[in-house]
């Protein structure tokens, strides 16, 4: 496709688009909060659905509201590129994390239009319902449900913290569809997404090719002591939960270490009853979050810090619990689809580096059933899932053009 | 005092004026909720009062609300004895935290009485407002005035979560007296009180002999690193004030065991900064709680954990703040007091320890205006601060034996 080189989206109508769709569930922050299957993510779904159609495309929804916007192919047979994100947010999250994904996937098509450019494959713009997770957990919940990780029964009956269950919701805002979930196939899966880490900005680089999804655990540990007075009980006597808990802190820290350059360790919810000044801690409650890109070192560091843990307790005289509340293998992405990204990239001049994805992505779900890659565009201090979420038109431009360059490579341009 | 060498206090009544004392201001699981100045509280006092008066006793009363029911000696102009601690209660706290201690001094009266024994000191009985400090902070509030700790009208300024005043309350329950706080000069005060740790139940000893109070450091201290993501930040650009807070739990813990056998130290309070599975803690605020008798000690421990704090953060790119939101220096009591207490319980046959409060108590600013000593009895595990807080009935017996023996040795029996 060396006569589409420079093939460019149009960055400031991009722009405008994530400007246009952050009105809707406006945070108090500057940000968003359009938490899926509220109000306003209906309202949002009728406004890209517009733009969509506006666009020339055809609009499919399955029976977990995801979201297939189709732009047809010159084999209508062809099996179609599917690109996409999502357009739900955090209950105080930012204009870009899945937004770009999504926008910027419109915005390919756009250009294809504008230049009257055909592909032998359909293109699908596509929104996927509920990668958040904060109202109806688990995180890429509808993505998850696409790839057969999930039941849809077991998926819809997931309650929100008002006791409403996904089905019920996603009903009353009106997007549930007929098409029977993961009935479609693909030919390919690209995801544009924030970094959401501080590693592009922080080398000044422009894109990041994402070669493989890190794996996770994570484990709840419940470490039992005894509540006693910081006063008068002497430290020989002590059964000290808490000094358990910084001990199992440190050991996270030092397997994730022994692990470099990409695993990462820590502990961010903790629990300390009875919380009190002048009472030793009689029980901790915390959450290990553990990650790594390969399968065999994530099992390994899971293995030590659950012995580790053992040998802790043991010393001090006190009990733990370990159980796994979190967990997913490490997701390597389709050889060819990085190839597609990592090429974009490179003919139009961008700066770029291999990356690992620290979190979850719809991607990682879709990578089991089609060749999926991912495009990462850097953040502002690698902040993300908060108001305070920001990035560059430039950013956006560029993650934007490599996606349609990775997208309509995969496609086949017709001459 | 040979010939008085088997007086024994009434067990039995004692005990009963416990229960009956318990029955006001119950709490939900066995123990109490008497807060101080509440309406339980003034209830409580009617009783005691009356108590008093049918024991003979003159009730006097100060501007703080401090109770002093008043045996006459053989010499009034004899400077008295003082005996007591305090009625008010924990919210969710035991039936002899304090308790005993008031209605074991009621008891040597009342059996000084019954056996007709008169002393050349008077003997006042005394109920300190306040000592708990949970409605309404600092702990041992109207004994510190007493002291000369705290002045009087910072101390009536004081206010509960609810807005309401120490002076307004103290008016409302109707138990503000004309008495200048701190006129009464003592020859002595003595103070019975459970032990709230383990070492006596441990160790199978009946009497603890009180010969220090520790000194104590409260340090808050405030974490900063920053907020990021646990999968998308390597491990190389984290600053992570949760890793911060657990090194310096164990340097805390490493620094009181440097100075066994009596030093203390741990964290029991911690708040985590977002406080969330998959964000690194931004920020931790905790409260560093360090214990000694030594005053050389508790002040070269205090200098070790923040030089410690200042090595930990400065390696890690994190900031520290530490602030002293509490502080008391080690009480050494009154050697013949002491002395007093030891002899007793040894005439009476009770196996005995020397024994460093842990705690804070009326008695530790008691000794700053006159000569001091505490006895103290076991309680079942350690427990207190706590409704399943309990001891014998034989435990409380030798207790008050212990503490009429070294009261009216000091208050001199007149033959």
């Amino acid at each position: 496709m060396s006569q589409l080189s420079n093939l460019q989206i149009n960055g400031d109508r991009l722009w405008d688009s994530l400007m246009e769709m952050a009105k809707i569930g406006p945070g108090v922050a500057g940000g968003n909060n359009r938490q899926t299957l509220t109000d306003e993510d209906g309202e949002g779904r009728h406004l890209f659905k517009r733009w969509c159609e506006e666009a020339g495309l055809e609009m499919g929804l399955d029976t977990m509201g995801n979201m297939f916007a189709r732009r047809e192919g010159t084999d209508p047979d062809a099996l179609p590129v599917y690109v996409g994100s999502h357009l739900d947010t955090q209950p105080t999250g930012g204009k870009y994390d899945g937004v770009l994904g999504v926008l910027g996937a419109l915005e390919l098509v756009r250009t294809l239009n504008d230049l009257n450019i055909k592909t032998k494959h359909p293109i699908v713009v596509t929104n996927w319902t509920n990668e958040e997770g904060t109202r109806f957990a688990p995180a890429m919940l509808s993505s998850g449900v696409f790839a057969g990780v999930h039941e849809e029964e077991w998926a819809k009956a997931r309650v929100d913290s008002k006791g409403k269950s996904f089905g019920e919701e996603l009903k009353r805002i009106g997007w549930e569809g007929d098409e029977p979930v993961g009935a479609r196939k693909m030919k390919a899966f690209f995801e544009l997404h924030i970094e959401q880490g501080p590693i592009l900005e922080d080398e000044d680089l422009d894109i990041g090719v994402v070669t493989h999804g890190q794996g996770l655990y994570w484990l709840q540990v419940t470490l039992t002591g005894k509540e006693s007075h910081t006063g008068s009980t002497p430290m020989p006597k002590r059964r000290n939960a808490g000094l358990g808990m910084a001990r199992v802190t440190e050991l996270v820290h030092e397997t994730a270490m022994d692990y470099q350059p990409n695993a990462v360790g820590a502990i961010g919810h903790v629990e300390v009853y009875p919380n009190s000044r002048n009472i030793i801690p009689g029980k901790c409650v915390f959450t290990v979050d553990i990650r790594s890109p390969s399968k065999e070192t994530l099992e390994t560091m899971k293995m030590r810090i659950e012995d580790g843990i053992e040998t802790i307790v043991d010393a001090m005289d006190i009990s733990a619990e370990v159980e796994v509340v979190g967990h997913f293998d490490p997701v390597t992405f389709d050889e060819n689809c990085v190839k597609a990204v990592r090429d974009a990239a490179e003919r139009l001049g961008y700066s770029h580096t291999n990356i690992v994805s620290g979190a979850g992505h719809d991607a990682c779900w879709i990578n089991r059933v089609a060749p999926t890659a991912m495009v990462m565009c850097p953040c502002v201090d690698g902040l993300s899932h908060n108001e305070a979420e920001e990035i560059s038109k430039e950013w956006a431009t560029a993650g934007a053009n490599v996606l349609m360059h990775a997208v309509v490579e995969t496609a086949g341009v017709v001459e």
